[in-house]
């Protein structure tokens, strides 16, 4: 099997959307990341989960878990409110790596080996010139190699 | 809310379970990750997904691209084959890091601090004892916040 043939539709979203409903549409959709695309529908960069959620915590309540404990249970459902207009842009880090991507003819092999040494369970399909042609969840892929694979 | 309110059952692995057999619950049970215990039930470590996926890649194609771009379709669609009867504790790292874990009555905020700086989309609650209690997904933490947030 090669990438494309796994390869799924996924949302996607761009750097002027709120980064609250990059959120919401990853956990509507069941997705373990985002794919952010530019103006013509490239891949930007590919986030996994926990990096999306990143952004709506603060800095400070990540860097240190002392601080995070001193928040009261009440205001601590709520955090994310505090987001209200910050888009994924606002958020995105100013060093931003190269987005996880494979050629739509890279075997699974490539795809496994890309998402455990980018720890990433979304890795985007780009096409020849540069555009999104799908994407591959952790999810997938493992049910994938299960068909592969004769039954033990 | 706190960890205990939306912590759920999760199936784990011990070190002695087959790298293949926690590739496939987690498949199966669509989790994010797996929580790996000791004899007496208490987390040895968790894994997110892409770290349970490590087990099962050569560390050689998991460091060079290339490498694995060397071996075709057929065999790429196969490679956990080899495999066989590793197991969990097999293809541990040496050197672990401590699990990921919070206490019952932590709050989302910490919840979501922890899952961000550790780039986990599992963490486990622990019992006063040390116990293993449940497991929080990055999927229910959304859902949960989302159900504590006013409609915007």
């Amino acid at each position: 099997m090669q990438a494309s043939d796994i390869a799924a539709h996924v949302p996607t979203v761009t750097v002027h959307d709120p980064v609250s409903w990059a959120l919401r549409v990853m956990a509507v959709n069941r997705l373990p990341g985002m794919v952010v695309v530019d103006g013509s529908g490239r891949p930007l960069t590919v986030l996994p989960g926990t990096q999306v959620l990143r952004l709506a915590v603060a800095e400070s309540f990540q860097q240190d878990p002392a601080l995070a404990r001193t928040i009261d249970e009440a205001h601590a459902d709520l955090f994310w409110e505090e987001l209200a207009d910050l888009t994924v842009g606002d958020c995105l880090p100013a060093k931003r790596a190269k987005p996880l991507t494979v050629a739509a003819d890279a075997t699974l092999l490539e795809v496994a080996a890309l998402m455990c040494r980018e720890h990433s369970p979304l890795i985007a399909v780009v096409a020849p010139d540069g555009s999104l042609s799908g994407a591959i969840t952790l999810e997938r892929l493992l049910t994938s190699l299960a068909v592969s694979r004769p039954e033990s």
